[in-house]
């Protein structure tokens, strides 16, 4: 019953993350699931751990070689091995420097196959930043590596789920330096590469852009800040895309009213004004997805969590949506070029 | 079929709230739906404007009049004249000196009820913050009003619904102001006026208090802000209440946690960590309550809404689960006192 897959597109990318993490794990699992989502897909990572992930999960997958190029079966787990085959047993939980070489190296490896249009797309399994560091790549993680690898000057975290979007202008930093990183030129950025993403990458012709305020109440005109005034309104009134762009709007009932489809995507102004109602609504299916490559990256938006590695625990949930939005921005970014 | 209402206890006051705005309405339809709730409760407000409002909806309510000491009847709605009764028809979404003056009249007459033992405790409509500064009373809100009256030297808010109970340490201040404002103290304070109330107001013996950090995944490890190294955790060390405190946690995802049933409340350190995912999961059934008070008092969470007042479309949903809080509150208190 197998038959090679008749696409268009060569498959997606998914790297396999931290040997040592729950990337292996919920690989295994999204592809015994045999998904229609995993047809057109491969992992770039190594065929032992994912064999010994395999076995300790009683998943009887087929997993076999690929090589760039080569049809993808139905029914099978293509792996391209990348480097080395790592040495077996694999420790769960406990990362060490050829864990870290590997990691780096399937991210390398997808963004190459990705310029020689070997993949379609990259979705990335979770890496641990200090590992990737011990390792040698001097990255603070996957978003700076992979802006570093396809030499893009600015990147966005969009956080992507059914029932909300959300942009953020700062992310890992303190809170009471947010107002002081906050620029007309930062804002008016990360709205217009909001705007560009939802069209291309979404097919939405005139997206529906809120952008959050900074304070309570979004300041009650200048009474708890004026961020509102001085930033975030002049930046709303400058950024002049083509699509409907509404703000400062007071944080506690933004979300609420883009969660019921009254826009397309909310620009939050910190990370945890964007990312507590996020995960509130998409606690396991939430996609990370970043704006600004000139290839397309999904991930899943959770880490190595050694605690439960090869435990069994792990939730495929998250890399299952990643893979899907993956595929659909590829589909969209096709039709956009076509128009 | 009317029959005096058997209770032990004084009826709850619900005050009107000012009378150009959705408070009327909100009364009205509260009453009308004949809930059980309703049975012992009266509102402080104006006959004529309840009345006015009554007609507009459509609504055969039966207004009586009553005093304090009389026993409430089912099927009606009993109506305490505070002050005069304003010149008809109100014209709603109008606010004037008169209203405000009303408005805070009820405020008055509902905390000396209370006192005097002819109401159980108060349920406040919403009122325009600068009408009643403009009606000669020197209060920003509802809130610091009730702790003049009661000569309360801390409250704290409270937003409580179904799935998630928040209490803040800090309110309407600017974003940036808010690293400033905490202290060890101020956060003990909050920490030990929740498990207090938990234990007395929502009969939790010993409740499970989950504190927020401020940054960031909690700053890891003072990667992004040290206020959870400096502030918060040594408030949760000394905080010794008899409740199970823990923290600080990533306020990404303790939300999440604690609307799975996890925690009975999260202290949170601002206005939006707090109201944004309470506002998402209890747009429309979230009640305010205030803690600290020697009296009891829930609010609805909205506000005026003078925009829609008069035109029938506001939703009671919020008074109805406020007055339920109240009177649930109400029950636990004297169960405490009897232990």
């Amino acid at each position: 019953m197998e038959h090679p897959v008749q696409e268009n597109l060569p498959p997606v990318a998914i790297t396999m993350g931290c040997p040592a993490g729950v990337g292996p794990e919920i690989v295994c699992k999204l592809f015994a699931r045999q998904v229609e989502t995993v047809n057109n897909s491969v992992v770039l990572g190594d065929h032992g751990v994912l064999t010994q992930a395999a076995a300790a999960l009683g998943l009887p997958l087929r997993i076999v070689p690929w090589r760039p190029g080569q049809a993808v079966l139905h029914g099978t787990m293509p792996v391209l091995q990348v480097g080395a085959e790592l040495p077996l047993p694999i420790r769960w939980g406990k990362p060490d420097g050829a864990t870290g070489r590997a990691m780096g190296g399937y991210i390398e490896e997808a963004v190459r196959l990705i310029r020689e249009n070997a993949c379609s797309a990259m979705v990335t399994c979770p890496i641990s930043k200090k590992s990737l560091q011990q390792a040698g790549y001097p990255y603070p993680g996957h978003t700076e590596m992979l802006a570093a690898l396809t030499e893009s000057a600015t990147v966005r975290m969009m956080m992507a789920g059914p029932r909300l979007r959300v942009v953020l202008v700062t992310i890992h930093v303190a809170l009471n330096r947010v107002s002081g990183l906050l620029s007309v030129a930062e804002i008016i950025d990360c709205i217009r590469t909001t705007s560009h993403a939802l069209q291309r990458d979404f097919g939405i012709a005139r997206p529906r852009i809120a952008v959050a305020g900074l304070n309570p109440h979004a300041g009650e005109q200048g009474l708890f800040g004026d961020e509102e005034q001085r930033i975030i309104a002049p930046a709303i009134a400058q950024a002049g895309e083509d699509a409907e762009i509404t703000g400062p709007w007071p944080p506690d009932t933004i979300f609420h009213k883009a969660a019921a489809g009254q826009f397309d995507a909310v620009v939050a102004m910190y990370h945890d004004q964007g990312l507590i109602p996020f995960k509130l609504l998409h606690f396991t299916d939430g996609v990370n997805v970043t704006l600004g490559l000139p290839l397309v990256r999904t991930s899943v938006d959770h880490g190595t969590a050694y605690d439960i590695a090869g435990t069994g625990q792990a939730d495929p949930t998250s890399l299952w949506a990643a893979l899907t939005m993956a595929q659909s921005i590829v589909a969209h970014r096709l039709q956009w070029r076509r128009q």
